[in-house]
């Protein structure tokens, strides 16, 4: 069993980060391997970094595809390009920021999600929206820790991150706490002793729920809007993309 | 690790059903368990079962909780009892329900539930309102089978089912099916098969559900809603499940 | 017209109280009885209470039905058992929650309710969400008053409670307060006269209900979720609650 | 107690109807009084209509203000002029729509209503949207029956609302039936028993609510929306109209 | 190309501002006319004054209908009487309420209102549930500026709007602000620079509106609510106001 | 007044149809140009489609915001890219399928969209819940004629789509009907004319909301989610797309 870990940024450090979050919960037959895209951002913050960083992505998992993977994992909080995704692999993806919000919804009644800059608010507060679990999620924050800050061992990260949670818990009544970035997996663990409530990494999720769709047997649907791409021409430096029969 | 399964309805049959579901998607470190009340009914179809069913499920769950389990999986599609078992038991509770709307969810933009019987459908509508997923769900869906037709061999059950998830396809543009009872749980292979879309059972979702959890080192949050239940007294029948502190 | 009251827990002080503000507000014709079970918790403050305090509660219920009532009030706040016993009963159930809710509704654009402990916030939330009113509801919020304090004369309930109130105004922008536990119907006429709006207590609202579903000869629907409970076997304990043809 | 029933169209036989279903259902203690405006439409079939009938019906709730009613009913299933009522009268205010709406709440998951023309299905949701319980309401059917047409007994009336309420039961799985036009009060408990389901009348529901708020002794909040009109000056034929410190 | 804009109340200063606004935005082929009623009130603050600025608003529209004109634009931000004017008009017609969150919507993903009297709010947020942009709203803040007021030079309304615009960016995220009275449209052009966000007016969104509905040729459709009066008889003071065949 | 219309397919008699729908509608001092990219797809039928016409459109977006657009319009009925768009540009961004809704909206209570492959109703689904105008969306309906087909004129597109009008008409109760793809502009008029009610294209309505934004000197917000991109490095062949400061 064979799980394909995408970062869809090209910041090698964070993807060795996410691979190691990944590997440590997966179980013992299954094997992790990590990658990112040859073209594209070095770390997404917003709607036109995410636009950049689709395409490689996507080159990463239809290779992957042919390796015989059981799932793919997007490790960026965004869930960048999971319809593309979705619609291109025949094994199943899943976001980790999707991941996040349904594991928290399983241990707790309302969850806040901690996330690195206000910018990146609205992303997510629409995927709550579309995935059909914002009335789940008490609050989406901002930490004001930019992405590649924590990859910075000197940074405050992880005490701005924890000053938000201790909002989340008085203020918005939160029973759990999501971490909004695939570049805190590694402070999961530290957050929720000190603070006494589940603090959920998206990334670790995602490994738990491909290995329950692949023991269950179940992939994505491909009636409706993750039918598989039409064939058609595409033109200039993506012509190679172009779905085939 | 140890994963306890309760069926929460009194027929033997249906629990080894549903022990059997759940053992064919255990890894291989995980061991299974399954257990059912002794007082209540021998079926749940409607809330006044449901009322009697609760009290004897969480004696089993407060039993495994002493054996010192990874989770509880409650094996009624109704997840009955749901709230009382994760304010009772330290490690994280699963219903069969939300486990399958969660995993529809993963791999799908919209299900379709079918159920036994027409009575059931608001409290199915009611878990998935207060899941946050309804908007995920076309319709729920009746089959008119009764729970324990679903156990004889000589019932059109099957066909009834298959009936109601053609109409699902057409109708409502599902592109998955959740099916909406734990007896049904060993017909989503051949159902899958032969309608040509993921048809999910939320007993096999629960244990990859837990496994998720269990890896993760995530339990139910005690802040909130599901904090454990206060020092008190109760009388009569019940003094014996009076909380302790 | 006899109107049955049913205190879910097993406080007689509780259930003189609840009584006497039912009869405060009941009309000439009608002849208001009280209960409370005789096996469960003294008190209802979460999900595993509310478990144990149901089949208790159903019973009386039951030997009420006997005596032909007009209707039946389930007087706990988080309207415990509520569909149980609506699809037990022939006659109409209302909890006092529900009926607190849709009596703000018609007086006030925008409520805010005032309960008892911060863990049963949830719990209310949830209700609101099924019956449709949560969009009514301004905010829930927690006085932080044990149930049984409320029977103390010397705690500092009431000034606990008003200082809610008060928030809810300037903060809420509530025009409506909804007290959000049985044990605080002696405290509405004051409150109201001191916070210049309506406060409003579920067990008077409760008994107007019933009175205008008992003259309009409107009883409970047994089409769908509230048909009655199908004939079946149940074991042990619980045999004898078994619902026969 | 005094309960001031308005008919906001200038049709008397209406009136008449609807004052005879108020006193059917009203406790010894209540009296009622049906008025109905001197200026506006003989009937309310749409938002023009409405417009005119607000100004003369204001002036029928100002005038029964001053004989200390225990409250005003509005009898058009529109619920017309309702928030403007709520701000001018001290005594509560309800509308026909919105108590069958909350009657039937009270005794199923679920209902339909049954209107007159398919133009004001519109208003009928908005109405449902504003006051939360849309999400109780299947689905708001049109007998394309004229209101006046309900006054004539040579009218095929009754079988066309019957013929919505049996497509209600099978297709949208209604567990209750409000008929959506005061005129419609006579048919209510016919057409329960013909169907053996509640079917709710709200001129009926209203008289239960006002004589539930009156023995409450709960009015209309006067903070927010519903304050007392502010003292300014009003112009021509309004000029009377305009209110006053 | 003629556009009327209708101010409904009877205040000419303020109908000189808000033609004034139209004026500055209109395209060089448009002609704009503002009207204001006859009867009614000076000013509008809550539902009782909207009553009654209804019937002479629809007589300018009906008026300005037989000038052949575009489009109507309803000049007071509850959008007061709008339903009933596009079922009088065949042109069609705008409020500047609605203008103005169709506008915020395009270029912003959350918008706070900032109106006059707290009194005010839940008509504004009644308004947006109907249309359904609720989501789109943050906060629906109010300055304690009377409408009239704002027509005052000395008063301080400038700076209590800068104010809650402060609060709204701070603690509403919000991206963007509309004002909430049309007597506050000459100010939007000063804060948006202040304040660095847009700042919108609906008057002048409303002129925009109606030009690109004229140029697709696009008019209310007549399909359901907003379907032509039907004949009828009117009584008294509005006989005039009949619709007929 | 310079604005920028751009397909995001390749396809050249698509770009002109287009370019015509937004020049036939536009005021005299408006300048329409139209653009498609040099790389991506010739159609655009789902999420993958999707993926790989951003960057190629966000090239040409780039280059329009050098010649001083007052808009920018995405031709395609999903939005492609908008968000993205929105961050790059300094002059507003609308798209086709928003324009639609928002001017559906202004004259009928209901619409219908009729789009063209059923794969496609989930991604248009979508954008209605985000937008937060769903509830004015009866149904989303597929003619099921692929997107080039529209370019056939021997095809029988039209005679499908009308089909689909008509039963939206009878079964969706819509008011309005919104043409679901930018291939469909030429159609709006007759469908129109033929059916009686309004019938949208969103080239249109995007050309007069672009106007409205110019009109009122309203772009787009540049706090929260649409903020300018951050300076950082892209790789390989999105080097040159990298943001600068």
């Amino acid at each position: 069993m064979l799980i394909h870990v995408v970062n869809p940024n090209t910041t090698q450090a964070m993807t060795d980060k996410i691979a190691a979050a990944a590997k440590a919960v997966a179980n013992q037959g299954a094997e992790i391997f990590a990658t990112q895209p040859e073209m594209g951002p070095v770390s997404i913050e917003g709607y036109y970094d995410e636009a950049f960083s689709v395409p490689g992505m996507l080159a990463r998992i239809a290779e992957a595809e042919k390796r015989g993977v059981a799932g793919h994992i997007i490790a960026c909080f965004d869930d960048t390009g999971l319809d593309a995704a979705r619609s291109l692999a025949s094994a199943p993806v899943i976001g980790i920021g999707e991941a996040a919000f349904h594991a928290a919804s399983l241990v707790a009644g309302k969850f806040s999600v901690i996330t690195t800059l206000g910018r990146s608010i609205p992303a997510i507060e629409h995927n709550l929206v579309r995935y059909g679990l914002s009335a789940r999620c008490a609050k989406v924050r901002a930490s004001e820790v930019a992405v590649l800050s924590l990859e910075d061992p000197k940074s405050d990260a992880r005490s701005k991150i924890s000053a938000e949670i201790e909002l989340a818990k008085t203020h918005d009544r939160a029973e759990a706490i999501v971490l909004g970035c695939a570049g805190m997996a590694d402070l999961a663990r530290a957050l929720s002793d000190q603070h006494e409530l589940p603090v959920i990494d998206g990334v670790a999720a995602a490994v738990g729920l491909i290995e329950m769709l692949y023991r269950m047997n179940i992939k994505t649907s491909k009636r409706g809007g993750y039918a598989s791409p039409l064939p058609k021409v595409y033109s200039g430096t993506f012509a190679g993309f172009a779905p085939k029969k």
